[in-house]
């Protein structure tokens, strides 16, 4: 863990390299290998508690927010009712309690390979694993490969909600595994893929490529992203893709009203930074799109 | 430099306490310590050439462009005809090379403190020192107080691209230097000022403070943002004030075609972007407007 400085957590990773942010560790408060990964819970001096899955930090009580509530509101609201939503991955919670949040939402099944991350983050990070006691949710533990395989035709929304493409995750970015969630949609459904950054190191190939598969095996596809600062480079990006050519993420379809923001705590989340999310700076818009 | 590992340069600071960036460095090109900071021109092995300034990143050859663009181009494309601008900071001479893109600069005057830190970009940053080359602009050392108290309603834009309220460039987040600048303004002025960011330590309650002096002195007021990973967090912010209520800084008033951004080579700035720079997410805009 202490890399760069004794004290300190510092995230050095391949997809990144000759980058390195630090953050100042006041408590290791666990440590432990999974049958998956090594998995830490840190108490940090600035950003409170965080979950690193193999050294990379996957959350940060401080700015976790964001992410969960893109991941979960740009494709729940670009689709006109999202009934039953699937969430690969997502082991903190913290998309479960976005994603519960939305009012048209009915059943949740949530579908997470490696069953200690769920408990350590019951355990040490409830504002996120609150999630997984909201009564529309059931927890499925195992892989998303064999769970969707065996389930088609079946979700509105599919999260992918993972770790980036190093280890365990890397077979979520290949277009094997974006056929598979087009077979589990209903009619009309969308995806939505946590797809890299547009600035780190191979972040904007990833998410090319990635979107690629979108724009292959969907009717609609688009890239948008949100800031987190936690996260190389401060910022990460989705792909999402849909069945109905009419669906245009970058336009929500469900427009949340000012109270429903509130009464949702939303901190991050608008119509307002739904629509921005899509509108890319001209260098990753012309990889993206082939124009500027 | 070795705050963090030996061979990285590692950028602590009280302003974000408990986060650090760190670059890997390949060659410490330049380093000395001029009458008013400590300079240091690095080669890294990600982001090219990067200048620091009291051992903080003032800007990388990787990402410099975002910044450099987005402070120019926001109040630029604000103004009806922007003829004469003045640059306050900005020694690296990139908002320099900006500026003289747009086609209705006639003159820019640039007063930047620190001789040390032009001579040095000329050497050593030519991808922003270019900037010094351009016939339109006309460069004085000194203090900018002192040059914009004997430069009474003289400017339609004046631009401070300045260092973090920490040692020198503390007193251009003050108010009596927004005063100044305004009596520095011709009729329809706009000013466009360095306001850190949304998210790090102090950051908002800076932006936030430095937004009131704007609202307070202007008739018109807006804090914006861009992206630029190698900046606390992954972003910058920026006050603009100006003279002329009808100012609308959300909406561009000289909208650039896509030739016009191809012919000036930008790489960041786009009419979409300049409108979705000031939409805040949920917890700034809160911080910012009093309401979300």
């Amino acid at each position: 863990m202490d890399a760069l400085k004794k004290g300190w957590f510092s995230e050095l990773c391949p997809l990144w390299p000759g980058m390195c942010l630090s953050l100042e560790v006041e408590e290791i408060i666990h440590s432990e290998k999974s049958k998956y990964q090594d998995i830490m819970v840190l108490k940090t001096k600035s950003h409170g508690r965080v979950l690193t899955l193999d050294g990379i930090i996957q959350c940060t009580e401080a700015d976790e927010f964001s992410y969960q509530e893109m991941i979960s509101f740009l494709p729940l609201c670009s689709h006109p009712c999202p009934k039953k939503v699937l969430i690969i991955g997502g082991g903190d919670g913290g998309v479960a309690r976005e994603v519960a949040k939305h009012p048209d939402v009915e059943t949740i099944i949530q579908c997470e390979i490696d069953e200690r991350v769920v408990e350590l983050s019951r355990k040490y990070l409830p504002f996120m694993a609150s999630g997984f006691d909201n009564p529309k949710l059931t927890l499925h533990i195992g892989d998303g490969f064999e769970f969707m395989g065996k389930h088609q035709k079946e979700f509105d929304v599919i999260i992918t909600d993972s770790s980036d493409p190093v280890g365990p995750a890397e077979a979520l970015f290949e277009e094997s595994y974006f056929r598979l969630m087009k077979a589990a949609l209903r009619d009309g459904g969308i995806i939505c893929s946590q797809a890299e950054n547009i600035w780190a190191g191979s972040g904007l190939d990833i998410a090319s490529r990635v979107y690629k598969f979108c724009q292959t095996e969907f009717s609609s596809a688009a890239y948008g992203y949100c800031l987190v600062p936690t996260y190389p480079t401060g910022q990460i990006g989705f792909v999402l893709g849909g069945l109905n050519p009419k669906t245009n993420f970058k336009e929500p379809l469900r427009i949340l009203s000012k109270e429903e923001q509130s009464q949702m705590d939303l901190r991050y989340y608008s119509p307002e930074i739904h629509r921005c999310a899509f509108v890319l700076p001209r260098f990753a818009k012309k990889v993206m799109d082939g124009e500027a």
